[in-house]
């Protein structure tokens, strides 16, 4: 079989290959057929070149036309939905419905028409003016954006369909995508389905380009080339950390999304007002996705007691018997066992699973371990390794002066939930935690699993280091996520017919702005 | 002579010092009396202590006490305006009028007053509602904040008084100051104001702490311990680039403005039309303030010609006759002498000055080298080494396509200026270069220096690296600059009584708020 093509400067072309990989179906373990080339240096050089040209020609643009050409796209994979489906399905395992097909599908076109409505009316670039002095700035387009996508959402994450690349296009940068290894075929169908797109909407040859895989070295060189502007990335965390360290060297803005064990408290008034349906919300949340979602809840923090003893016991009852579900790859089954292994090694208990899993393919048993507060206080670092998948640590602590200093160790996450009381039992205790957690995470939530992240302006799917690589920017959440693929522009004394459209005094359109220190 | 104290946790106290130094007058290169400390880590570590526990404290405080707090230090600013401006000049030799007293020091106070109308309305915060969702969304306070000040700007961008402080402190940061070794007293005069305005407004202990000194090592540990929130640098590269690492390699935001040559465009129709105006006009901007400015006019592109060629020699006759200004420190003489050296010996040809001035104390003559387009695309890294100071490098392009060749090549920078001729026979030239020249630059001007940096809503003082270590904020002009040191915060299905009061339903006050998808 020969090698699928790459697509650069408006064609599918051979690509210049150092090797060629093939996915798995995780169902299965079987290799699929299809062949990717790894790509060459020389790959990057040509999809940075005409990166670099289209970015001039997407500078001149209207946001119109920018938004024309996402909504194409996002017509374009309603028309081809079922075939999205079926090989996402076959690259990833993921249930065809409702989660492929009903989920993350319309989640995807949905995020891509608010991107659009975004480089339409333009208030996502914040304009302001100042009369009295002649300067005017708004946020622009920061350059060519390199887009590495995850394998847990394979449409609404992809590298070239979903929230990083929909946010870059807004802002009117062209996208280079890197392809997620585990699901190749989807993305070459987006990239084909982008490219139909772009060329019916006439956006240039560059706009949209996909590259399969890079070696770890040679990726490094393409986000840290004078030609890109940002890059964008969500994935494992020791890769994500040596692009940023690459990056952050050239002075590149990169946003990450590396890890996240989503901190839940359970206050023991909650507990004992409803111990059975937090335990049915906590395992459906923790399991559901086979626990594949960033913003799994893997850590639970707890104050001993016999409520809390009996609310983990009927936990790990219920994860002992729910259905185990199929990893996305080999892979993510190997690194669940080994974050076991290292949770397990510094001490935790394992009150369920750890072993293989009874599901179809690449399983592992769903998992719940346990340690104390002054286990984890130990060695705070080790126990909060990741455990991607169908797994929770829980952590007792012994009081709620314990569970204060466990939170005021955690690293940054994107979300951190706390359960209370109805009847206000559990105020005083919130009060003294929720100060802590709060400062550790982008999202706190009261009473609410962490999983489901609307796509909505008040989002924020971020948070302080490791869980981002930048606290105040946000990968969902449209107009904010825009940001990121932006540099803020000002404009002093310059001619007003030299000025951006929406930073002139005949303005008629729909975005507001900040004009001599009042909202228009 | 004692050592002088420390500010850490509210008291002025002995440092744990490692070593001592003193300020020198650069007008006389005599040292001054006063003695200060070099900081150990346990100076550091008892000031994170401290900042942490006021973090929390302001956390919890609306914004009109922060607002009460900075507007009480500028009142006491403004009180004891003769002595900043006594002790500042004699540390940097900056003229006391107008430059000091009548430029700075008003700057500085506005600055903090508008910081403090930013934190009393809130509307810096950007609050997002979706009541459908549940979701509230708004920046907020990032954690304890370290300023570095730099040493051209002894008030306006001092580490105990300037825009960074202000910015982090309206966020409701505490602040822990790191003074710049040429202006110590300046900045301990500075920070005792603000302590005592701290006092006489209730904030915590440590909201206000001043270091004058560490070493490298320790600077580095500060800017990346878990107690710190973020970190604001404005100094040498080198310096700046070692912290950065720091921070970076800790997932710590920091903001660093960094080195910036601010390259000005004179368009042959524009030199044709006045070329007497702008030799006059550019040779004040450079040479004001002896060039100590960041956004000094350091680089000049010209296309070569005739005109071009009387231009420059009448630039060099006026920069060999206008008198020549002490420079800040000798580390800055001997720093803008090294920087002549690295340009000559990569080819640069002196039109005038590089040898030693004829002003008080330190100096070197001004200074004007020149090189062909050509010359600066051979090493184009080397020709943008920063001569801070009183100097300026013409490159004289053979062609328009040459020019462009240059801008192409360049790092980013702070400004960047295009002057063309009023009768529209540079726009051709103006069109072909200015999409370049806006991406490599945070303020774009026309028929403009780039000296004089507007406070105001609409002023970018930031741009691409090596300006700054990220493109989408800026040092200058609220309320952008203090989303520098705030982290986006969402709040989901939250206790309507826990919230924020900005996030609330039964919020009043005057921010503009974004709530389900229309601004109120």
């Amino acid at each position: 079989m020969s090698t699928e093509p790459v697509l650069i400067a408006g064609a599918w072309r051979p690509s210049e290959q150092t090797g060629t990989f093939q996915a798995a179906n995780p169902a299965t373990g079987e290799p699929l057929p299809a062949v990717y080339p790894v790509s060459s240096w020389a790959d990057c050089e040509a999809a940075l070149d005409s990166a670099a040209a289209a970015f001039v020609a997407m500078r001149a643009m209207p946001g119109e036309r920018i938004a024309a050409f996402l909504e194409a796209f996002a017509a374009k994979i309603e028309e081809h939905a079922e075939a999205l489906v079926e090989i996402a399905h076959l690259e990833t395992a993921l249930p065809k419905s409702p989660r492929l097909a009903d989920a993350e599908l319309p989640r995807t076109t949905g995020q891509l028409r608010q991107a659009a409505a975004a480089a339409r009316s333009g208030g996502w670039c914040q304009p302001v003016i100042d009369t009295a002095n002649g300067i005017r700035a708004c946020y622009g387009a920061i350059g060519p954006v390199c887009v590495f996508g995850p394998n847990n959402f394979p449409f609404a994450f992809g590298s070239a369909s979903g929230g990083d690349f929909a946010a870059a296009v807004a802002a009117g940068n062209p996208v280079i995508a890197k392809a997620n290894s585990s699901h190749p075929g989807t993305t070459k169908l987006f990239a084909e389905l982008a490219h139909e797109a772009a060329v019916a909407t006439g956006m240039p040859a560059g706009a949209v380009q996909l590259l399969y895989r890079t070696s770890h070295a040679i990726g490094e060189q393409l986000v840290t080339d004078d030609r890109v502007g940002a890059t964008g990335y969500t994935g494992s965390r020791s890769a994500g950390l040596a692009l940023k360290r690459a990056a952050d060297g050239a002075g590149k803005p990169i946003y990450l999304e590396l890890s996240s064990v989503n901190p839940v408290v359970f206050l023991p008034g909650a507990v004992a007002e409803k111990a059975t349906d937090l335990a049915a919300e906590f395992t459906g949340s923790c399991l559901m996705g086979t626990g594949q979602f960033c913003t799994n809840p893997g850590m639970v923090v707890m104050i001993a007691g016999e409520t809390t003893e009996a609310f983990v016991a009927d936990l790990a009852k219920r994860f002992a018997e729910a259905p185990v579900g199929t990893l996305l790859s080999e892979s993510v089954r190997k690194s669940l066992h080994e974050s076991h292994r290292i949770l397990t090694n510094a001490g935790a208990e394992v009150l369920c699973g750890t072993g293989p899993g009874s599901g179809a393919g690449c399983c592992v048993a769903n998992t719940l371990l346990r340690v104390s507060g002054a286990a984890f206080l130990r060695d705070p670092e080790t126990m909060q390794t990741e455990a991607f998948g169908n797994s929770s640590l829980i952590v007792v602590a012994a009081s709620l002066d314990e569970a204060a200093a466990v939170l005021g160790r955690l690293e940054g996450n994107l979300t951190g939930s706390i359960y209370s009381a109805a009847d206000g039992s559990d105020d005083d205790a919130h009060d003294r935690l929720e100060p802590i957690l709060r400062q550790k995470v982008g999202r706190l939530l009261n009473d609410k699993m962490p999983t489901g992240v609307a796509v909505s302006p008040a989002m924020n799917h971020g948070g302080p280091y490791p869980a981002t690589g930048h606290p105040g920017f946000t990968a969902v959440g449209i107009p904010a996520s825009i940001l990121r693929f932006a540099m803020l522009q000002s404009y002093d004394n310059v001619r007003s017919h030299r000025l951006p459209e929406i930073l002139r005094d005949d303005y008629t359109g729909p975005a507001q702005r900040f004009v001599d220190g009042k909202w228009t």
